[in-house]
């Protein structure tokens, strides 16, 4: 029996299953409970779940943001004794068995931690401060908008040292978000900046992709990383391997070598790590890169009935000595994996260990541009193209998202464009560093 | 001969006119300016052009914001001597010839006012503190996520009248955007908030419509109005007519009778005014409503070269005692008009007065339920319905966003859906008036 409590859960007879995190994790294992003998509460500080793989191009006005977040209590509607609360946590009581959040606290028979990884700036704070993440829709946002506002600025000086660092963009992180940036940024170059502001000398607009190891898509196979290092080049990125960036204060971008970059924007994509969780955050919980530890059954050390899943999660063994990759697919499975567990558990039945199925990995750099490594195929260039877009469609939640997102890439793909260049949510950054104050100018 | 000034536009050979807005008044001029002897700069403070009758269906969840706005950069592409600077008017200084904004000073030999209107609240600032409007696209987020959050947090409370209060809407203001919000409302209660929110009783949730006057969409013919209250009541709205809200302190509605609603939503859609322009806010220049009284040829008085038009300009005259109707219709018209009377003057020949050709007004409730006046037609119901959306796809700019607005009716239509019930810019209102501090509570 389970106390009725601040979040106004009812009370159950059947087990309570408090999930945290309704990203591609929490959201497999929600289905997979479904229609059980078990109350889920799902919790998230975001009322809607966020398709990760296509934040760029919100940033690069390709999409709109609402098309790829879809309301949670969407997703749960069909599902019987299923609750939701929007609430962020803030601390895992495991003796109480209770979680604290910002709207009260809820207590548990089963806890899934699900909230996902956040972006690692390996605690250098100043880059932390003047570059950007891109791992939610408004930060996504916020860099459309630092991109455009950027431009806009531009246009204002003439001091031609200026006026390329703001169109001077250096991408930290040679991974998939890495690489789907810089090439959109390319893209945008060659096709839209000479038509918006033909005004502008946009050809001294620079994309520089920093890489600190020897090739990108490092995970990917080598024939993915050189393909897509052509991809890039063709289209006009500069690619700097073994480059590791050591510092960034809102203009001038150091590396560990002599290179130095006068840029206005940088985006941080070089590394994620798991969120902080208090309570779970003891050392014994926790591998290098903040992952929680947990067995092959997804259960955090120590405790049978906390579990992780996704990103946060960290299943070491000898094949895995790091965990799986970061990305959705781990998740998913170990989502659903998990859901079967718990169901076998109420069944009194032995749970299964977790076992992933590497179903490849992909990367596009731009139109009929993209690499695929599956497990026995590897192919780039158009069909890869089109076999990752068929994909990311079909990972998207909803019909109508689908609908939306594929009308807006037949529209860029035909007119070269990417309508939603706007500025909705400014950014305001401060440009004091950029420009002296302005006056009129006495005629020349 | 114009100088070089702080905002980077060349010199010209040709006038240059400055178009302060890029609505639907300012977007109509310039294109009929574009391919004439002449040198434009558009003005705007946004980087998009808004279109403002769809701004309730963003507040609704129906579209994505994105989708009603388009990008000036875009609009004015194929335009030579075209300029665009995101920039906010903050003075004419008609002496000098010069406008004076927050990224520079401009110097002009024309200058159209078309900045539009803004809420207008009457002097009342409880309300304006407390209320929400609705006439740009971040006023829409904020009022869709204030939306959410209420129902968000009616699942905290325990306390029936606070929670009553969570769910009552107040919409003050019977025209056009106050009947298609509250249809929309009244939908949202019918097929959505069931679903989202199993475990509330949402059919206690409240639409009140306010209206000062004797009927709703006063504008309008007398069978459109009676029509209009029909649907709503169908609906399930509430209509208050010959009530006018007094105040608002964030949960209490006064009015000048005794009626009072509890409610945490205000909308207040209750009247526009002609946003304020210093240097041209004397006296003098101005009609009540704060618009900026205009000769027939769109000319401001006493200055031949300062031009007003769409709401923010008011041609007087014994047919129009207060001027046109606040809405895109004249606006639209008034920009064609007075490009044409610019080119007309720039060939040296005399300007022609400006006729408006009214072509009826329109407003949508719900779901085959909308009512049109034309000249000579008059109907309601879904063929109305139907010319409502034609119409409003057809005004909307840019081929993507008609798509994409299409796509999602088509959906919501089918589905009575609207996905787009995302808090992706929350509003955080402040809940302490609503709720008191909760803690974990014993077992009943």
């Amino acid at each position: 029996m389970i106390d009725s409590d601040a979040l106004n859960i009812p009370k159950s007879s059947f087990p309570r299953v408090v999930i945290v995190g309704g990203g591609f994790g929490g959201v497999a294992l929600a289905k997979e409970l479904s229609g059980k003998e078990v109350q889920v509460v799902l919790l998230d500080k975001n009322n809607y779940h966020t398709f990760q793989p296509l934040l760029y191009q919100v940033s690069t006005g390709g999409l709109e943001p609402d098309s790829i977040a879809y309301p949670i209590r969407k997703i749960l509607q069909d599902y019987k004794n299923f609750f939701f609360r929007m609430a962020e946590l803030q601390q895992v009581v495991r003796e109480q068995k209770i979680v604290v959040t910002n709207i009260g606290e809820l207590s548990y028979d089963h806890l899934v931690i699900a909230v996902g990884s956040e972006t690692n700036f390996f605690g250098n704070i100043e880059i932390e401060k003047n570059g950007m993440a891109m791992k939610s829709i408004p930060q996504s946002l916020n860099l459309r908008s630092m991109i455009l506002e950027n431009f806009e600025q531009a246009l204002l000086t003439d001091n031609l040292h200026e006026r390329d660092a703001l169109m001077n963009f250096v991408i930290v992180g040679g991974g998939p978000t890495g690489v789907e940036l810089a090439g959109a940024l390319a893209e945008i170059k060659k096709g839209i900046l000479p038509k918006d502001y033909p005004d502008l000398d946009t050809r001294r607009a620079q994309i520089n992709l920093i890489q600190s190891g020897d090739r990108i898509l490092k995970e990917m196979s080598e024939k993915a990383s050189e393909k897509a290092e052509d991809f890039l080049e063709s289209l006009g990125v500069q690619i700097w391997k073994n480059t590791r960036v050591t510092d960034y204060d809102g203009k001038k971008v150091s590396t560990k070598t002599k290179l130095e970059f006068e840029a206005a924007t940088l985006v941080w994509a070089a590394g994620v790590k798991g969120v902080s969780i208090k309570g779970l955050d003891a050392e014994n919980f926790l591998v290098p890169g903040n992952r929680i530890k947990v067995n092959e059954f997804n259960q955090v050390v120590g405790d049978s009935n906390i579990y992780a899943i996704g990103d946060i999660a960290c299943i070491q063994s000898d094949t895995t000595p790091y965990g799986h990759p970061m990305m959705a697919q781990p998740a998913i499975q170990q989502g659903t994996h998990l859901g079967e567990n718990l169901v076998r558990l109420f069944d009194n039945k032995a749970m299964q260990p977790f076992k992933y199925k590497d179903k490849g990995s992909m990367a596009t750099v731009g139109r009929n541009k993209a690499v695929v490594d599956l497990k026995k195929y590897r192919f780039q260039g158009v069909f890869a193209w089109f076999v990752w877009m068929f994909v990311h469609l079909f990972f998207l939640i909803g019909f109508r998202n689908r609908m939306v997102v594929f009308i807006n890439w037949v529209y860029n793909y035909i007119r070269f464009d990417r309508e939603a260049r706007l500025i909705i949510r400014p950014y305001q950054r401060d440009y004091s560093k950029f420009n002296e104050p302005r006056t009129s100018k006495k005629e020349v």
